[in-house]
Formats: structure tokens, C-alpha cells, sequence
């Protein structure tokens, strides 16, 4: 189990980064297409996949966001967090068994509403970017 | 299992709309906490939920907006479908075992990316807004 930050709105400073790795596993991809019920075959059929032109079953766009939860969640800022929007971009596929390596960096704080904000990418191996985006988050008091 | 839709882009049109209703279960909540290793506390303990000001264990954010992908990958364009980009807002906390009516409506298409832009929202059994956002979704040949 990943040890959860329990930063308070004042520890917390522009520039502060956090960053953990996952690997995509099977299991995952198994357990959001039950949550989700999205059975689109990209996700699903390797022949499928390989005829729209990618080199295999596709990794869920929004499974790989479900990390951007992981990241204000459990890091940055951790147990005080509530999430108040997510922008989020895929510039190139992700595929099942890769180790995407996400960072977020805290770019803006608003003292008046208790709210901060991360820049988020994640990188496969090649260090490639596979992920951009941004999280909006209210730090509980 | 949901039946997947097969528009292609020259089917699609401005102002078209699908929407779909789902439960938020217990199960649901279990899945993605396996998937993100998120255990903050606001979605695991009632206790620490309810001394924050909310009314029970919250929904992941981030498991409500795992519904953008059954809208784009089953819905619309469904099959076809390669989601580029997401937006999404959460204006109120869901509880668990709330049951959310997801719509979306195309308010543009790109022609010379075969990319359609769909606005969705998500409302409770109240009527309130639980979540509002944009994706950004390429349409397959």
C-alpha cells in the first residue's frame, strides 16, 4: 500500500512535485471494463486493435486518468484532497504490460478558496509522454 | 451488456445526444480503488467523510468520469471510437448507491480530423449536476 501525504493547504509550495510509476496490467483493464461497462473492442480484441492501425489492445484512455486520483489522492496533497476538475490529454496510446511513470507538479495555489493546482504528466518507457493534464483541488481543512 | 453503436463520422450530427443511467455500487468503488491503489479516506471511511462535512463516503471523482469512455466507446461514436481529450468538473460530491443519468450532445465536428467534441453531464435523482465536462474523440475508418 502506497503511504498517503497528509499535507495541510499552507505546507504545500509552488513547484512541489510528487511522482510514482504503475504498470498496466491485465487485471486493471479487466476491473474498469466492469466498472464502466465500455466494451469497445480497441480495449478488447487484439485483432481489432491491429486492424485500426496500433500495435495492440489499446489501454482505456480513462483508466490511465484514474491515476490522476492516485496523484492528488494519495500524494500531492494526499488525505486532505478533493477533487474539483481534471483536463486531461492522450497524445499517444498506452498498451497493456507498459510502466507509465506520473508527475504532477503544483503550479498554482488560491489562498481564498483553499485550492491548488497540478500540472500532471505520465511517460511510458521510451519517455515518451502518453499523458497531459491538469488537476484542480481543494485541500481540506 | 450494453449494445456498442457503430456510427461513423458522416453519420454523426451536430446536436446528436445518447444517454445512459448507472448505479454507483459498492463494487464499483472496490474495482477502482484496485485499479488506482487511491485509499484516501474520504472514500473508504464514513467516519472521516462525515467529520469533513459530507453526508457519507464519497465517490471517486475519477470513477464517476470512467463513464466518459462507455459514452464515447459504446455510445457515441461507439465503436469507432479514440478518445483524444477530456474535461470534466465535479460541482457536487456523489454517494454511493446514487444512480447518475449520463448525457452527451455533439457540439462540433472537425472535419479534416474526422474528431467530434461531445458536451456531457451528469445529474443525480435529484436533478443536480454531479459532474460537467467535454471529450474530444476521433472517429475511426
Amino acid at each position: 500500500m502506497i503511504p498517503i501525504k497528509q499535507y495541510t493547504y499552507d505546507e504545500i509550495t509552488l513547484g512541489q512535485v510528487a511522482n510514482f510509476a504503475v504498470t498496466i496490467t491485465e487485471d486493471m483493464m479487466s476491473k474498469f471494463r466492469d466498472i464502466s461497462g465500455d466494451v469497445n473492442p480497441l480495449h478488447i480484441s487484439e485483432d481489432f486493435a491491429k486492424d485500426k492501425g496500433y500495435t495492440g489492445r489499446v489501454v482505456y484512455g480513462m483508466l490511465s486518468a484514474s491515476f490522476l486520483s492516485t496523484m492528488a489522492g494519495m500524494y500531492l496533497p494526499g488525505e486532505n484532497c478533493v477533487i474539483h476538475a481534471v483536463e486531461v490529454k492522450f497524445p499517444l496510446p498506452v498498451y497493456l504490460g507498459q510502466t507509465l511513470t506520473f508527475t504532477g507538479e503544483v503550479v498554482s495555489k488560491v489562498d481564498a478558496y483553499n485550492t491548488i493546482e497540478l500540472k500532471v504528466s505520465a511517460t511510458n518507457s521510451n519517455n515518451q509522454k502518453v499523458l497531459r493534464g491538469k488537476i484542480r483541488a481543494g485541500v481540506l481543512k
